[in-house]
């Protein structure tokens, strides 16, 4: 990456006839750190990678499907109750077999659509064995999960709850977060099993270290924002790029209402993909 | 691609110990016609092409930020006024300089945020000719736009009003499409301008006839889903897979209620990039 001259320069040229000076003034902060504090280049997803992600309007929640071209097998990480058939729909539409119904961690703001998406398609249902609920699958961090020629690495990111994982897919340079790391946010740490100190100390040592042009896909977003990377949250999350003092700090009196959803949904994802199917 | 015959008769393994009869026999289908009716292939964003997608809550507007990470150059497509100072700072995060805050057409259901944009970050706003709305550059079918090394190719594709555009961006495999078409819908020819006709025209001539992977972005989702393909949308459309005197049948008796924000979104958006910033 660098700066390209002309095109500075005729940038100028153009704001200097519509901008105002502070306009002006700040446009060229910009221009001018581009070249130096420069975001790196992307790593493309393979043509083979199928990659689509979902959204959940009520809980404001982000499932992700993704899938191998080659022969169809699919995965698909957290999925929402009310929004199952959408999601089983779309796997037959694209003619995939879904695989596995992936949680990061027992939520609290909603119910986990792996057991209805089980009876729909067939899948099994997977979290982390230190989550406490029931699966079809369980896991601890080092174990790898597969679909097609794809493998998703695990890493073990409790701070949020005791059995929060990170997910990496490394040649695709992406990271699923859950609510370990929010974009320019993390989730709460003040119920279920939450520590301020193990979520900062596994932001910085698990997900942080990961290659700066990773792309960080989170479980929520309550800002219309659907994706960052490790690079911008390095430098602008607001939490954690604090230190672990004036971080806990912060956590801890953030004094947020009770999740208004945590007394069905507890219950119900405790049972994790193993509940019996809804009625409609 | 292709069935990998080892992988289906583990899927049939494990399906048949978890499955009931009709779990199997709908699995069997989707695995069965993986091979020929497969969707294609990605063609993945190359890695100097920058993107970001956005979202607005309140309107379900999709916004678009792209960027050549070369020399920074982006483009924003249709942003919504009550976004802006978000999309602003995005733009300043990520050291770019914004070139053009371009619209798909004149927004009936809220305010483009182009002219709040052009004032923070002294970009130019950009709107088809037929639009009728002022911007400080007009586009006819055509017309190239183009930031750093990547260039925007413009298709007229009235029909939800005569000044709708659809972007395609063909190194990168996608086009914009706006409200031409949306995932499974399109936006609705009843009104400012509407015609099912038009719209089932340019949508059959212009859009089906890209390459069966492109992805399509569209301006608005209500469902949660955030992309499509051609690909998709030519076998799974209910409305536009229908033929012209069905759609158009279809269009004219959806009777749907009068958009409740047009009479302060039209005015609005006819100024387009030049209107005052609203107040804070």
């Amino acid at each position: 990456m660098r700066i390209v001259g002309g095109s500075m320069i005729s940038a100028l040229k153009r704001l200097s006839s519509v901008g105002s000076p502070s306009i002006l003034a700040s446009n060229i902060r910009s221009l001018s750190t581009f070249g130096t504090m420069s975001l790196p280049d992307r790593k493309p997803f393979s043509p083979d990678f199928f990659f689509r992600q979902l959204f959940d309007t009520e809980s404001s929640t982000y499932s992700y499907l993704l899938a191998d071209l080659k022969n169809g097998e699919a995965v698909i990480i957290d999925p929402v109750l009310e929004q199952a058939k959408r999601d089983a729909q779309l796997v037959k539409d694209l003619g995939f077999q879904l695989k596995y119904a992936i949680n990061t961690h027992m939520h609290a703001d909603h119910i986990t659509g792996s057991g209805w998406l089980r009876k729909l398609t067939g899948c099994q249902s997977v979290i982390a064995a230190a989550s406490g609920a029931k699966a079809d699958r369980h896991l601890k961090e080092g174990d790898r999960i597969d679909f097609g020629t794809h493998v998703i690495d695990t890493l073990a990111t409790p701070g949020h709850t005791n059995g929060c994982m990170s997910y990496v897919i490394k040649d695709q340079g992406c990271v699923f977060t859950g609510d370990t790391l929010l974009i320019r946010g993390c989730g709460r740490t003040d119920f279920q099993e939450g520590s301020p100190r193990h979520l900062y100390e596994n932001v910085h040592g698990k997900i942080f270290t990961l290659p700066e042009n990773f792309r960080i896909y989170p479980a929520h977003d309550y800002k219309g924002q659907m994706e960052s990377s490790v690079w911008e949250e390095k430098r602008y999350n607001p939490r954690l790029t604090k230190d672990l003092e004036e971080f806990i700090k912060i956590m801890d009196n953030l004094n947020l209402p009770y999740p208004k959803k945590i007394d069905a949904s507890l219950p119900a994802n405790r049972e994790c993909g193993v509940y019996d199917i809804p009625k409609e």
